[in-house]
């Protein structure tokens, strides 16, 4: 199993990834057939390619994140946080609750997030 | 698929049964083979008794709830909320994340709370 340590730290790297870099850098945070539904009830995106092409979607819109609450619990972490999207004219946040389950050298095996449009808050 | 409203009604009564409930009011919100994983990492209870037992255990301790952060999406919701424990000359907080699956009617077919005695705030 992971340490939390080892954990905490791929959770914060990831946020730190979305809000400033690129798919390129995201990918090796993630198992090579890791899943993703984001938002939970879409489709899943299995493995790399998948997952790339899900990042890249937005790698390029300026963005902040910030953690607001962590609980890491065995192999897995669930965490709330903050997405700031700011398209120049208007700025919008979003407060995803995400889970995460990690493998042994705590590369995430997936990623659920719940948030849907109606949490969508302009700022 | 239960709607967002039933729920969201679901949440919120049993946040406000673990305060001030008892074990046999709380089961009712439960689907007849649910299970419950309290925390992450500790043996599943599945089933009425099992789940009777656990909420047993502290429905005579003095407690408030409070509901911080819901999603809901699908059959599945994620909260952050509080719970806090007054045993007279002690108060602690605990602030689990919390994970429900819900069954067509909107009771919980199983729930999954984040959270580690690490966690455990005294007030």
């Amino acid at each position: 199993m992971p340490s939390q340590e080892a954990i905490t730290q791929t959770v914060n790297r990831y946020l730190a990834l979305v809000a400033t870099g690129t798919a390129d850098e995201i990918l090796p945070l993630y198992a090579a057939d890791a899943t993703i539904e984001d938002p939970i009830g879409s489709d899943l995106r299995r493995g790399h390619d998948a997952i790339r092409e899900f990042y890249a979607g937005f790698q390029d819109v300026k963005k902040e994140t910030e953690l607001a609450e962590l609980r890491v619990a065995g192999s897995e972490a669930a965490f709330l946080w903050h997405l700031r999207l700011d398209a120049g004219d208007s700025r919008t946040q979003i407060s995803p609750i995400s889970l995460m389950t990690f493998d042994e050298d705590a590369k995430i095996t997936s990623m659920r997030a719940f948030w849907s449009p109606s949490d969508v808050q302009v700022l």
